[in-house]
């Protein structure tokens, strides 16, 4: 792949850093501190972080993959298992590393956008007890997920509930939570208290790349500090990354920027959904358009823009995946929006 | 452990970044690029990498824990074991990684001075060809040691030749590779040809965060990029760690640095090695220097100066580290040894 | 669970040891012998078990898991994937053996009757090259499934084409390949020659706990014996292992045991299928009837008869697994089967 | 290694099956049994065991390196490390099962005679709380070491008080725990007391093959029954396992075949130990006798005797490990005695 003419569409990795976190990493570039989390930087960030997520504990790392992998090392032994949707990006992107790096399995569920329920939850839980059977131990969802929907926050308390009732912990993958807490207009905190431990997804909301998991209770980062160094995931100037958090924090810049990635999906959504042979595969829930076009429309799009191909359909038709990021301008969604008119409009001649 | 007034001496990653580093990483936050390293800032740096070190391929990741696991995932299978000082960084300083990430086990080696030689490997390899045994399959050295030492190319060229003639491959571990082709005169290249797999620091060398895996054959790339995903060190935003390195490898300022930072090590070894009650416990020929002191000396000196008690001695003695960075000045450096100084003759008064 | 009056249908794990194996075992204690299979009685039975299957190597581990995990540690690296039926012993039955002790994903595929095909296993092929997504590398079919179907020869061949077309490898785990020898009329060596590495049951074939694991190539076969030790599956006084193996393969009792079971599962099948309110949920291949009934026949059939209730279905529906072994008799199979008929005529009244 | 004439002294893992064990195994294969250990014979087993070693649980698995590792994952998270001697079982002779299974790091410590002491293990203590480090968390011990040598019970209470002083587990790898109470004239109970989890061997003892993970609290076998399931190591037909326990636990056989290997032992240590140019390595607490000689006598006893060189020495001396095992008599003993002393005197003249 590579880059096109324009804002790329291709993912909310593709945008570079936000100003404000540049300054932070220049600001924090002061003299010496010690490494390895032990500075004030790093402190103020870890601080504000449990703050506005009413966690106990944060742990920074470096991608989203391995907040996952850390966050649910501190719940699961290896004969336990985590119950998660099919598409999640646990189950799907990470190349295996839960199965290699915890040992356990994935017990997968077919959804029909993205999102668990304990309806769905409770098809995985045969085998409980038989030794010859993993056993269920954790629930993970994704809030934004995969397909860009997002729980409200009333199922997010009924999946909740349901694991407590259920003996299952809840891990969210927030590697988009702020796009989530954008759209479901609350706080960063209202879903957090929906998990027992969660991350917070700095990189695809303006930083150059941090993550931080988030740990609701004292007893769950029991040894947190060991697994995050064993996994590789310890920075040593780690108020680089400290610095970076503490940028989006300042003046609620994380949701600021997911607002205007989400206020960008929108009008893309707008502007497309009603043209003739565009579908919208999921709703529009975050920063991402999900559109179900015909491959040549696809092929001809690509042409010119950047988005992934993101599932092919029955006949001709396919899933085009097409994200904002907070730097996407309204100006490139029209751009975007008329190729795709074009696009359909050359098919109908 | 907490910040004190000056420049502190407990470790190079205490250091900030280097302007040059900041600048590239500014001039890299150029609009879109495709994630994951398919971008050209990243072609770039791994081109230049690999042009340095004759290697065939450069895999960037985040830290020097990860690259050390990764270089070693590609050479071992887990009934298979990796002969390494015990006093190496991989034994004592990942919490397990290599245990854990590669299922392996670690066959340590006492040395005098954190050297491994053909004498000393020969020692662990009894057991070839028992079921019950793990099989020797890499020699693992750090170039520079923990301890501040460095091999000379002979040396490195003899563990080359017996690693060749007994079946082990050779990883090194070059977190600090800069501070040896300093020390020695040579290129980079010179060292790596030394080795099968070998990672290349930039952390401790003016970059914000990232270490390089560079292989020499193209056969021992095999799946490395599946690895590097799989164990959680696939940057997003790749384009920030690549343009890291590209700002390092101008103008050869990552030997600059080096440089720089082994002569504020000469310089204080100098100033401190004859003063009464103090002795050098390796030979300095890198960025650190090992000083032996009195235990309350060494208290004294911690009252106004950051570094590492290495290792307690007999009776009150003590090693402690101190090593220098890319901007220790000649002032820090003198400023330390007055201390260091004035520490030694409050002992005698 | 408890025992039950009567012949138990719960599973061949039920049944004792072959009267020849025992004998064997008493023979086979005739002095000492060197411990780890370096002895004449683990020879014999390897080199019998590489001539009955065309193998080239022959190891023998204690459980039908660890067989199959010591299998597919020969061919698989960590991001590496295993593509296999959903309802795979593998992949429901092995307490996520594969998961912990390979770190590698299964890619489980919803099938008809737990065979898979060249168009089921297309389906999974998806992601080859994308760095982010483990790569499917060996196909794993069991024959017999766990549903108690086999697949053809025809077929076996088919998949073992479609693997080497696409870079796959093929495990067969052959818990019960005695059973499929028999229902096929074909030999050991026709069934191993569609796999690269194969399992060859004798627990559940009369012994009193072996199972081996046939390599069919040099190549697939380096390191094996390292990964048995390290796997924990190396017998210390290993004659006892292959004495049974060397029981089950004289005069083909495997051959003649697996028969008897395979000819007293028809029976049962043909005494039950017509009856009114019964189905087979597969067709009867080897020594397995899935009979379906409704829960309240289950139920009743259960307080007298020992078998497993297999899946629960609509309604009151279920299916009830009920295995023959190598010493039920036409008796027991008569007495089971008019216990299923008065279940069902019982409903009726 | 071939089988040579005469009784073996290479193990006590080359002696066959004891008689008791084989007509237990005969007298248990009576009809239909539950699989998995849901049977009688089990259940009588796993309770004698529990019985006679004050046990919570008790878990039969395969073999010893087995027992090692699952009584070990009830103890430990892969951060975490086994302190050991370096010359154990675990570290030496399980080929990095340890290491891969449950993705840890043993820290080993050198011995004189194969035992830890509280000092020993103090020097091990080091980097607790220290993220970088794994963090000690159980005292492995074994009782016979390797080495033949036996703790005394005052010594067990030592190592257990400081353990539980700093926050250890003690593991205790009882392949040979028969030996030990024999030789210290104990219950198995008082050994058990001085362990948290500890394993039982039955198959150095005269059985065909198994060994028991007996746990002392009821917390710590939380899961056991999954994690032997995923460590492979779950018999199907357990009451083949069981029923050689009960054997040996018939009558106090276990400690009469225990009580007689030792005769054998002292027997052999008596009759060389005076000859000129033997010497004992260390003190004979068991049923091995660890003799020093030549290297050429060692080789000339070779001839026609099956030991194993233990280590090789200074100048040409060696030591030679000759074990004894319940089914070793007198005769045997006097004539390796007399191949000894004819391979002294040969040297001499």
């Amino acid at each position: 792949m590579a880059n096109k003419v324009g804002k790329s569409f291709g993912s909310d990795n593709h945008a570079g850093v936000h100003p404000a976190v540049l300054a932070a990493l220049a600001a924090a570039n002061d003299g010496d501190a010690v490494a390895y989390g032990d500075d004030e930087v790093t402190r103020i960030a870890t601080a504000r972080l449990c703050a506005a997520a009413g966690a106990r504990s944060a742990y920074l790392v470096f991608n989203g993959t391995a907040a996952n992998i850390l966050g649910l090392s501190l719940m699961i032994r290896p004969y336990e298992a985590v119950i998660c949707a099919d598409t999640s990006h646990l189950n799907v992107d990470e190349c295996g590393a839960a199965e290699r790096v915890l040992g356990c399995k994935l017990l997968t569920v077919p959804t029909a956008d993205g999102k668990l329920s304990p309806r769905l939850i409770a098809e995985r839980l045969t085998g409980r007890g038989d030794e010859h059977r993993v056993q269920p131990r954790v629930i993970q969802i994704a809030q934004v997920t995969e397909l860009g929907t997002c729980y409200s926050l009333r199922e997010l308390r009924e999946l909740r509930e349901f694991g407590q009732q259920n003996g299952l912990l809840t891990y969210l993958d927030g590697a988009r939570i702020a796009n989530a807490a954008a759209y479901l207009g609350c706080s960063l905190a209202d879903i957090a208290a929906c998990a027992d431990i969660l991350s917070f997804g700095g990189t695809k909301n303006g930083a150059l790349g941090f993550e931080a998991v988030l740990v609701m209770s004292e007893k769950l980062a029991d040894g947190a500090q060991y697994h995050r160094k064993q996994q590789m995931q310890l920075a040593s100037k780690m108020r680089f990354l400290a610095a970076q958090a503490t940028a989006l924090l300042a003046d609620d810049l994380w949701l600021a920027n997911a607002r205007h990635a989400n206020a960008m999906a929108a009008r893309l959504a707008d502007a497309i959904a009603g043209l003739p042979g565009v579908g919208l595969a999921y709703p529009v829930q975050s920063n991402g358009v999900f559109a179900e076009i015909s491959r040549q429309q696809a092929f001809r799009l690509g042409q010119d823009w950047n988005f992934h191909v993101w599932s092919e359909g029955a006949d001709d038709r396919c899933v085009v995946r097409l994200m904002t990021a907070f730097d996407t301008s309204a100006a490139d969604v029209d751009g975007l929006a008329a190729a795709v008119k074009a696009a359909v409009v050359s098919r109908e001649t």
